[in-house]
Parts: structure tokens; C-alpha cells; sequence
């Protein structure tokens, strides 16, 4: 990936207040794995008890990290655990000298923090087929260690960027029997951001109470309709990792808890949409609304036939309401359709209608909502009741810019 | 589409020199559907007795023209036929008013060749969702039959292109029983171009003699292994049409004929690389070469994943060796792989063995094959004997420029 740092037009104003989530503390330090002059290195420190649920991306090329991780997630949790992420180098399609970095940060963070290495999780993001430099990182520990901080997050969201262009952070409180329970995480990614998980990192962190079975299974179900809904540009990562930790510390057991899994879910999806915003080369945020399928999975088929059209991104850049592009995509996306029912809308403006053009289509207002920085494509196949919604961004002169006329 | 007509840069010198195919003639005319100042119809007048084979996009929004020629293929063909080709307007997703055009212009041209409706076969190129203003059609008919001539097919290449650079041709001719059968064929497209046929109408004559229906299982199987294999940009077309035509006129029956079926896929081949030759900004033609999978299909998936990514097409824009995102997009693909059996060459430069980079790895030889036009990746899955070979285009700025900057 690129060089270019402008940030992204989409960007929220500033990054967010978090609050504290008791039980997990943050440290940060610059082992100059690749970039010079910025911290590279993050380390969360969870207390005993913390149940920690993951997801994973799908590749058959995994990275050795992600497949550390996944024979870790579930195991006991009487003592403590620990996160530690590199950025600017992604360990991935490195053989063996993969697994050796990985088991060398990972008993270098255990002996450290005396915590048993089968709670060591790491990730790495950056470069591809490059050996990781693990020394540098392991360098760094013991500083990191010393410093951790239950108000670090700020900081830590800022280490794990790569070609990100803003740090991404986003929160949650809900009361449950009474008492206040908090949500705070981070993410990273703008590149290589596709279904089955993207070049994304995401921590998530809460003091609420729940056992690791219930919390992978809301977890995993959150992360198909919010992270595996967004689609930079229809390429997956090797290295893709969402991690969710339940420190208890609040003492509220959330198990089956409906506000809770809400909030969860906006927090989810509140970063799932900032990874979007900071799509590389992006103009334009687009929700795009499928109805009317013949099911939920039809549904996203054809949400994302559509937004990985490179035809209806570039049209999306040009401000072009080129509605029979969404025709196209819909008829190429292989899930059922019938073209005599179709209708679609740009914003609240009805373009198609019944398999032709709306008699109420007006290029003028369909033009208009083009213009605006959110764009809403809604599809109702009229043939079920099948939905989804599929968030992505438009494909502009940047993209090429950021990955071809730069050499990775 | 856009309006760029700057003559692709990997554009043959020069249109090829076709040969005569006995019993078919072609005739052309301005009809001012879209386009001023130029040929936007083109007919072709076949001889009783000719047998018509087609292969179609398998849009579930297929054009009104489409759906009228798949329930015409393999219908008696002991009268004439006629092929009937506007560019301007793809009388797509243009409901009751699209099937009434096609109605209109296969009754005219039936009533203007004297020959039954049922062997008028018509494909309708451009705008998707404009109702075809189809009287300007029917106007030009008896015009064009007046003219139609056994030499015509250079025009006809021509009045059936949309943002194509320049007119795209084919032939070969072959002996069978010491008699020359001879196969011409013409093609268009550009943009919108992936596997299950793009926005590419092709037609190829031929005087061979060979019954409709063994005709069409040639056709079909090779359109799998050429059409099929080559993508610009992943987004099909409502509307591509492949007929191949068989007049009998040489009287030597090729049924079965090994010569015959290779030179019929030679030519299908060269108007496939054609089509990708003339790929929407394109500056480099691509072949990916997967051996070594588990199966032919598994290879071919992950042929196009390779050919499809975004981060593939601009790196090779970019003239950047950038095996780590060939890796990613095999990972992707959901075709099995093992990530320590890969290995990858650029050309003749192997850039990754056994799962990482090769130890006869050079940056600058690799780097070096990336600045030609022609680019070769080769990838070796190491699980078995399936194999497929595609072909694309790399992802420029004037793809964007094409597709964004100019309103359709």
C-alpha cells in the first residue's frame, strides 16, 4: 500500500472521548519495525477472569498470528491474557520464520507480564511475504509493560494504523439492573477490505460480565451483519482479527442481556463504518439496502454485487445516478432476481419501478442526492422477504493513486 | 459508458484482412440511434440451411433481444436467417416496451428479407434502461438489405462498436479432405466485461457444414474456455451475445473434425484477447496461469479472483512485482489452497516457493517483466492437476476517467 496521509474527507471531526473499561490497560512504544517516528507497537493487559471472543478472516493464506489466535480463543481464562499488535509488517506468507516471530512475542510477553503464553494474542498488519523483524518488537516489552495505562486507548488506537489516515475509536454504556456497563473499541483498516473479514483490526473492550461460549456466539453473529458488510474495494486480508474482551469488572453478568448485545452491535457497526469512511482514495460513504429477496443471504449476494461493481463505484465518483448499472450488478450477482419486479431508489428518490423506469424518475433530484457525501442505494427485489444492508465506499482516481503510482 | 476514444494502446496495427465466407453477406447503415455521424446497424443475410449456435449472458436481467434469441437457437434452418445488430441503446431493462421492439425490428427485417421471424436473431448494444427508439431502426432496413455484400464485414466489425478503441476481427482457415473451410468472426466490447459472457457481442461465420446441434456443443464448451475466461472490470453485461454461424457453402462436413474445432478456438481466443486488449484504460494485457489445483474449476476461480482484484490490476499499473497481494487474492478465492505449497513466477521469474518468498528471488529481474506490455503471472497451487489460463487488464486512471469523470 501507499503513501498518502491527507486524511480522508469522511473522517469524523475529532476521535472520540472512550471511557475507562476496568479490568484492561494500554501501553505503546515505537519498535521502528518499518515506519520511523510514530509508535508501532500497542499491548492491551487483561485481568484474570476476562472472557475473550474472536473472529477471524477466512483466507486460506492466513498469517501465523491469526492462526495462533484461533487455537487460543476459548481456553481458560483464571489468569490473565494479554493483546500485543505490530503494525508495518504483517507476518503473513513468511514459512516457518511466521511461526517463529509469533512464538517468540508471545513467550517474550509472558515472561514479561507473567501470564501464561496460551493467552498471549498477537496480530500483525503491514507489508506481506517480508520476515517480521521480531526483535524489535520483543525489544520494546518490558518499556511497554512498565507504562500500561487504563486511559491508553487513544494511543493504542493510533499505533495499529498503517495506511489508515485517522484513528478510529468508538463506545457504548448501558444499565443493566441498574448498574452502568461500558464498551470501548478500536479498529484499523482502509485497504483490502472485503467480506470475511478485511486488512482490519478491531479490539473491542467491556467490563461486563460473560461466560467466553455466550460471548463468542453474540460476537460471531454481530460480526456477519457489521464487519462482514462492508466491502472497500472486494479484496480480503490475510491477517484480519476482531477480538472482543469481557473483563467483569463491573460485576454485571450480561448473558442474554438484549441492551447489552445492542450496544455491542452499535459499537460494532459504528467502527465497521469508520473502516468504510477511511476506504482508500473514498469521496463518498454508500449504504446500499437490499428487501424483498427471496432471503436474508440473497440479500447481501446482491448488496454486495453491488457494492463491489467497480462500474457503480466509478459511476457513485462521477455523481452519475446510473441506475441501469444497478441493474447489471443485480442480474450478475447469481442470487435470484426477477427483472419485472425490480425497483430501486437513489436516496428517497424512485429511479427504477416494476422492471423499467420509474414513472416518477427525475434525473434532476436523482442527480442531486449524488452529490451529497452519503449515499443510500436502495433494491426491493418484490419477490420475498428476504434483507440485508452493505456499507462501502466509491472508487476514485485516489485508490489508483494510493496502489499504483506508489510502490508498496 | 464514457465518450474516450483514444485508440487503446494495445490495439493491433491494423483490422486483419477476413476471408470471404460463402453464403453470408452483410450490409450496414447510420440510423442515428445515438451515435451522430457514424454506422450503429449492422445486418448479416444468411443462406438457407445454415445451422446458428449462441452462446448468452446468464444475467438474471437479460435484455429483451437476448431472451428472443435463446428461444430462437436450434429452431429449422431450412430457410434464410438474419443477425440484426444496433450499438447506441441496449434495449435493457425496458419492460413491455423493450419486447415490442424486438418485435418491431424482427418483423421488418422479416417482411424486408423475406424470411420467417423466427430466424431473426437481433443483440442491441449501449445505454441500459432508455427505451430503443426503434422506428429509427425499421427505417434503415430496406436500405441495408438493398446493399448487403459477401465483402461487408470490415463495416459491420465497425457499426457495432460502443466505447470500443477500434473494431475487433478474426479468422483462420483449415483443410479438411484436401477442401478450405474458412472461419471469420467479428467482435465488440470494453467495458463491462467478466466471465458469463461481458458486454461483448461476437458473431463468426463460417462455410463449414455441421448439424445446429453438435454446432452448439463445440460452441458452448469453447466459449468456457475463451469468453469466459477473460474479465476487465467483474461486472456482466445484461446483454452479450455470441452466434456462430455455419453457412455449409465449402460442402465439407467438419462435424467432429479436430482441425476444424481447434481453428474455431483459435479464432474465438483472438477476439477474446481482443476484447481485453480494448479493456477500459487499459495499458497492460495480462495472462494468469493457474496449474496445479485441486480441479479445472478450482483453478479458474482462482485464475479470476486474481484477475478481478482491484489491488492486482493497479499494482500491475504500477509496474509493482507485488506477489503479496497474489497471494492474498488466492486466499480469498474460496477454492482450495495450501499456503505452504504456492508458488508464484512473474513472467519467467520466480518471486515465491513452498509458502514464501523464493531463495532465487530478484526485485529487479521480476520488476523488470512488469515494465512490458504483455504480463504473464503464474501460479502453481502444488494439490493436484487442475489448470485454467485467463485474461485481463490492468486498473488505470483512465478507467475512472472513463467510467467517473463522464456522465453516461
Amino acid at each position: 500500500m501507499g503513501q498518502i496521509t491527507k486524511v480522508s474527507p469522511l473522517a469524523p471531526a475529532t476521535f472520540p472521548d472512550l471511557p475507562i473499561i476496568k479490568g484492561v490497560r494500554f501501553g505503546t512504544a515505537a519498535a521502528g519495525v518499518k515506519y520511523q517516528g510514530r509508535t508501532d507497537v500497542m499491548m492491551a493487559i487483561l485481568d484474570p477472569g476476562t472472557a475473550i471472543a474472536g473472529v477471524f478472516t477466512r483466507s486460506r493464506t492466513r498469517a501465523a498470528p491469526v492462526l495462533d489466535c484461533q487455537e487460543k480463543i476459548g481456553g481458560a481464562n483464571d489468569k490473565g491474557a494479554a493483546i500485543l499488535v505490530n503494525s508495518g509488517n504483517a507476518n503473513a506468507f513468511t514459512g516457518s520464520k511466521g511461526v517463529e516471530a509469533v512464538t517468540a512475542i508471545t513467550k517474550a510477553v509472558a515472561e514479561t507480564c507473567d501470564i501464561p503464553q496460551s493467552r498471549i494474542f498477537t496480530s500483525s498488519t503491514g507489508v506481506i511475504g517480508e520476515p517480521l523483524p521480531f526483535e524489535r518488537v520483543t525489544a520494546v516489552i518490558a518499556d511497554v509493560f512498565g507504562k500500561v495505562d487504563e486511559g491508553g486507548i487513544a494511543s493504542a488506537a493510533k499505533a495499529i494504523m498503517t495506511t489508515d489516515t485517522y484513528a478510529k475509536g468508538a463506545s457504548a454504556t448501558v444499565e443493566v439492573d441498574g448498574k452502568t456497563v461500558s464498551i470501548a473499541g478500536i479498529a484499523k483498516g482502509s485497504g483490502m477490505i472485503a467480506p470475511d473479514m478485511a486488512t482490519m483490526l478491531v479490539y473491542i473492550f467491556t467490563d461486563a460480565a460473560i461466560d467466553q461460549k455466550s460471548l463468542q456466539s453474540l460476537v460471531s453473529a454481530q460480526a456477519d451483519t457489521t464487519f462482514n458488510c462492508i466491502t472497500v474495494d472486494s479484496d480480503t486480508s490475510t491477517s484480519d482479527s476482531l477480538i472482543v474482551a469481557a473483563t467483569g469488572a463491573s460485576g454485571v453478568d450480561v448473558t442474554g442481556n438484549a441492551e447489552f448485545s445492542g450496544a455491542l452491535e452499535r459499537v460494532m457497526l459504528d467502527l465497521a463504518h469508520q473502516v468504510v469512511r477511511d476506504g482508500e482514495g473514498a469521496t463518498k460513504f454508500v449504504e446500499i439496502a437490499i428487501t424483498g429477496a427471496a432471503s436474508d443471504s440473497d440479500a447481501k449476494v446482491h448488496g454486495m454485487a453491488i457494492a463491489n461493481s467497480p462500474l457503480i463505484k466509478t459511476a457513485i465518483a462521477g455523481e452519475d445516478p446510473n441506475w441501469g448499472r444497478v441493474v447489471m450488478a443485480i442480474g450478475k450477482s447469481g442470487a435470484e432476481a426477477d427483472r419485472d419486479k425490480l425497483s430501486i431508489s437513489f436516496g428517497d428518490v424512485e429511479v427504477a419501478k416494476d422492471g423499467w423506469r420509474s414513472p416518477n424518475y427525475s434525473e434532476e433530484a436523482a442527480a442531486a442526492h449524488m452529490k451529497g457525501e452519503d449515499i443510500r442505494i436502495s433494491v426491493d427485489l418484490g419477490i420475498g422477504t428476504g434483507a440485508a444492508t452493505v456499507w462501502t465506499c466509491d472508487l476514485t482516481h485516489g485508490y489508483i493513486e494510493i496502489n499504483a503510482d506508489y510502490r508498496s
